[in-house]
Parts: structure tokens; C-alpha cells; sequence
């Protein structure tokens, strides 16, 4: 049944899970052109409705993507440099593409002022998401609490939706969860109000519920005739210590952007690794390379060329190359990719003041 | 318990057990200067926090009042009547008002796109609150779907509320109740955004949940220091056959504006009332006011003086003026009402082109 990862992961098994509960499809590599180092390498796995933005690819019929910036906090982490990368991937493939900032959200559950969540997207988040790679210029850009076509979306939706059916989704019916989820499938769908066409999500898999709803809710909205609404699943981020998800709530194995180059090497050299007990040891049986978060962290992020990650998985495997050299090699990749997101962030920063906002 | 209302009502058991029931403070006309009709006479019956509004109508301290305007169909109602009489006196007595149009609510509920909606609102709903007594000059309108205040406040609460809580208020969690109860506290609560000033809202009982829910929701977001939300209820004005209330479902017993005065007079002709079973006995008995639908509507509406209701009253308790003649009154009142409403609503018709929409 499961998939086997050419460079290993601990956590096929979670996803192939997901995918049967879910009726997630997995992802087929060889429908999209050009892949990204995420689609090449099995960090995405599943989406739905893939062969129709495929096919919108394929034949360039237009098709737009969609994902969010939660504006609290003054860090992000790699989950959004994972979203940025897949929308930045669509958008390459001719996707229109709009990032919204959550400023209601981010003011219902964390507090922040609308005027206070707004500053912070503006000084660090917009900013962090164009230092990752989204294009400033062909990217539309809007705050939720601005833009009436998804309350008005959010209101409309919440009719055709039981109470039974969004339990059974989301297990809850906290009136805040509610209008999140509302909200959010209004999100996903404005951008066929001005034209109707295919969208697709970039997510983590914990966002499927969001998915789901709003597909539900599509095809009992005959009416309003939506095209359909496909989404992508990129894995988390393994933590450094071998948690299925870096949490904040745990630092020592978890990296955020930006952050103190030395203190990341500190977490990597700490790292849960796939390394034997004794060199000697290593050297005969080789690392247990799917055990290795160091080397996940390569493969997520830090290795872009294939050949040169399977260079490195291949000596790891075989003994030759110890743990601690391929801790070195993360800190040297990681040390450099800090310091080109640190001076990319700079320079988006005086970019932000010529965007224009959807309301 | 019940108190004695001079001019009779089968009614007043039901209502007296919604001030029980729910906690809702009896009316005392006595606090409040030049009462309207309905506050004379019992109509207006309760309310919360009435104190409050009270004292800033006597020291002249800002307060607000705020209703709002259902825009489908192409009829209003008694009751939106007796909601624009009472905006009509607080307004008159200091307190800024707001009005605002559930162009949203309509669409979720009704199926009516926001630009029909719109379109009715200033086609014919508007206009005829306008004709009702509303002063366009002092009141401000607004969409709610144009209004961004509402609906990042109705994010904000949807937080502060728990499903058992909803459930305990409402009786349901359908998603689409949640939406809308917590846009109708976005709007409640709106105005005291620029300035915190207690608000009014005048409705009729079946609208406390939403007083409730918003009342709670300020005494759980001192942060935000909202002043106290009051409120004031009328009786529903009772449909000619007996019934509680007139209800569209009962066309004959119902009376909407406008509508035929000749079918109207039809339908007073056959209302239920408290005339005897022969003249006769009716001359030695008089009649059973209590039980009179046509007397009720001159009460609730049709005779704004207090001695002439009065001695109608007396005559007719006292079997000297018959059913018949009551009615033949109350025709002729209905007739002289309708035609002044219906020119009022033409000319009406002409003043929103000048209206400005808070956004």
C-alpha cells in the first residue's frame, strides 16, 4: 500500500493514511511540467481535481491560485515557504494568483487590531512571503476585512451548509470556527465571482477540512455555477527531534525565518539523526537515512539539485559520509539560504509600498 | 401579575410571560417625555437597560438607535411601522440613527442577489420607512454588505461565544442562524466604534435572542469597552382574526402597506370582533372589547388621539356604537392612512437619489 520514498521519510505511512481516509488523490509527478524540488521528491503528495488544473496547464486555459498570510507574530516557517513555492509554481504555470492577508482572522483568534495586523503584514509578512519567492508584481494582494465579495461569499455559503454536515467535518460547531470556515471558503472562491474559472489551494494536509467544505458547497451552489476547486498537499516540515510538525512550542527543533544563524546550527547539530552509535558502527552498516531530520531538512529545502541530493543520500547510506559532516553541510546550506532571505526580505521591504490592494 | 390594560387585549398573557420568562424590564412610560401612541397605550411593553436611555434623554448625553430594512418583497408591514415609530422617537428625543438594509440577509435567505436587493431598497423599501416617519436628512443608511465595520465585528464576537452558549440562546446552531446572529451584533454594535455611546434598538419580542446574544457579548469584551446595549419592545400588531400576530400565510386576516383599500376594508369587514350576536343583546351587553381585532388596529395605529380612542371605547363597551360602525370607522381611518402613506411614499421616492450610503 505504501508509496516507497526513494530518499526516505519516516512519515509515508501518516500521508498514505490521509490519502485513504480522505480520498485524497496522490499526486502524479508526471502530469505537471517542470516540477518543483517539493513535487519531484514526494513532499507533495495528494491533491484533488489535479488532472483539471493539469489540463489547464497543458492546454494554457486560465486558472488561478489562491493562499493566505496570517499576519501575527513577527516570524514565519517553512510551512509558508512551502505554500509560497507551490504557488509560485502554478503562477510560473500560468495561474493568476492571489495571496490574501487574514487581518480578521488573525484579530478574531490572536487579539491583534485589524490596524495592528495590518502594519505587521505590511513591515514583515508581505515582505517574508516576496523574500520566498512570490512575484510582487503579478501577485493580488488583499486584506480580508477589505474585501466584501467574501463576506458577502461567507454570509451566502453559511445557508447551504447543516449544522450536522459542518460537524461532521470539522467536529465542532464553535460559532468561531463557523465563520472561519465561511469566511475562508469565501476566499477560495471571489476570484470566480469576476470569472469562472478552475482554482487551485496549496496546503498543509490540515487544511483539508477547508477543502472540503467548500467543494461541498460548490456543488450545491448549481446557481452560482463555479468551476471546480482542486487543491495540492505538501508533508509538514519534519521537527529537528522527529515530530511529524516543527511547533513553535518546542524551539529547540524548530526553525523559524528569520532566525539567528548560529542558534539553527545549534538546532541541527542537536538534531535527531539517522548517525550509529560509533563511527566504526557507521562505517560498516551506513546512517538510517529515513531516520534522519538533518537530511529531511536537505530534501525539504536545502538541496535543490537532485543529482546532488542523491549524491549525499547515497554517501550518507554508505557509511562514508558520518552524521556530523552532513550536519555541516545543513548549517553551510541553511547559513546560506538565511542569508539570501535575510537580504531578499530588505529589499521587498521598499517593494511593499507600490502594491495594490483588492477591496 | 397581570397588569390591566386599559384598552383591553387578549394578548397580554403572552407577553407578560416573555417579561417573566426572559427578564425583560416592563415599560414605565413615566420616564420618558411626550410618550408616542404606542408608549402610551401599552403597545410598547418592554425593554432592557431603559433606564439608561431614559437618563440620556433627560441630561441630553449622546445615545443611538438602530433598525433595519428586510429589502424583499414589494410590501412592508405594520410591524416595520410600529419599528419606525419608535426609531422616530428616540431619534426626536437625541439619539443619532442608523438604518441599516440586510441586502445580505435577504440574499441568504431569499435568494435575492445583492443588486436586487439594492435595487428594491431604493425602488421601494427605503422610500416607504421614508414615508413611515423616518427623516432621511437625520438618519444614516447603509448596505450591510458595504459596511466592513459589521462584519469584522461579527468575526471578532463569533469568538467570544461557545456553541452551548448559542444553542442555549437560539436553539440551533445551524450555521446559517450563527452568520446572521452575529452580523445583526456587528450592526448593533457598529456605530459605537467611532464613539462609545449606549445604543437602542427597538424590535418586536421575537428579536430579544439577538439582544441577548449581543448584550452578553459586550459584558465578555470589556477590552473593547462597548456602553450598554438597550432595548424596547412592542406587541406584535394582532392579524383580524385574533391571532398573535399578522402573518403573509393569512392573507385575510393581514394588512400590508400598501395594499387596496377596498380589499382592506374587505378584509375589516371581516374581522374578528367583540360585537354581540344581535343587536340587541349587543345594546344591553355592549360589546367585548377585549376581543376586537378592528378596535385593536385603531388602538396600535389608526387614532393618534388619546380622547378620541377613548371615546370610542365608550360607546362602543357600552353597546351604543355597534360592531359595524366600528368598522365603518376604521375603514374610513385605514383609507385616509393609505393614501397618505401612498403619497408620502411617492414623494418619498424622490428624496433617496440624494441619500448617502455609510461604507
Amino acid at each position: 500500500m505504501t508509496k516507497i520514498d526513494p530518499w526516505g521519510s519516516v512519515l509515508v505511512n501518516d500521508y498514505s493514511k490521509l490519502i485513504e481516509d480522505f480520498g485524497i488523490e496522490e499526486f502524479n509527478v508526471k502530469l505537471f511540467p517542470n516540477p518543483n524540488r517539493m513535487m519531484r521528491r514526494g513532499v507533495v503528495y495528494g491533491g484533488r481535481d489535479l488532472k483539471i488544473i493539469a489540463q489547464c496547464i497543458k492546454e494554457k486555459k486560465p486558472f488561478y491560485v489562491l493562499s493566505g498570510i496570517m499576519p501575527s507574530g513577527d516570524k514565519i516557517h517553512f510551512g509558508n515557504k512551502q505554500v509560497v513555492e507551490n504557488v509560485r509554481y502554478f503562477q510560473d504555470h500560468g495561474a493568476e494568483a492571489y495571496m490574501l492577508v487574514a487581518d480578521l482572522e488573525a484579530a478574531a483568534t490572536r487579539g491583534i487590531s485589524l490596524e495592528e495586523a495590518r502594519k505587521r503584514a505590511l513591515d514583515f509578512h508581505i515582505p517574508a512571503f516576496i523574500a520566498l519567492g512570490l512575484d510582487p508584481k503579478k501577485t493580488k494582494f488583499y486584506f480580508q476585512s477589505e474585501n466584501k465579495d467574501v463576506t458577502t461569499l461567507a454570509v451566502l455559503f453559511s445557508k447551504k451548509v447543516t449544522a450536522n454536515e459542518f460537524k461532521a467535518i470539522y467536529g465542532s460547531l464553535e460559532p468561531g470556527r463557523i465563520m472561519a470556515a465561511f469566511t475562508q471558503c469565501g476566499d477560495m472562491l471571489f476570484p470566480q465571482l469576476k470569472k469562472r474559472v478552475p482554482g487551485i489551494i496549496p496546503v498543509g494536509p490540515d487544511q483539508d477540512p477547508h477543502i472540503r467544505l467548500c467543494r461541498d458547497i460548490i456543488s450545491r451552489s448549481k446557481e452560482m455555477k463555479f468551476m471546480p476547486l482542486a487543491s495540492v498537499y505538501h508533508k509538514f516540515t519534519p521537527a529537528l527531534n522527529g515530530e511529524l510538525k516543527m511547533s513553535k512550542s518546542h524551539p529547540e527543533s524548530c526553525v523559524e525565518l528569520p532566525e539567528d544563524i548560529k542558534l539553527v546550527c545549534k538546532k541541527i547539530n542537536r538534531a535527531l539523526t539517522g548517525g550509529r552509535e560509533t563511527l566504526e558502527e557507521h562505517r560498516k552498516k551506513g546512517a538510517i537515512v529515513e531516520k534522519d531530520m538533518v537530511f529531511e531538512l536537505l530534501k525539504f529545502h536545502l538541496v535543490e539539485s537532485d543529482d546532488e541530493l542523491n549524491r549525499i543520500y547515497t554517501e550518507y547510506k554508505s557509511g562514508r559520509m558520518t552524521s556530523g559532516e552532513l550536519k555541516e553541510i545543513a548549517c553551510k546550506k541553511m547559513t546560506e539560504f538565511m542569508n539570501d532571505f535575510n537580504s531578499k526580505l530588505e529589499r521587498a521591504r521598499k517593494e511593499v509600498n507600490g502594491l495594490e490592494f483588492i477591496r
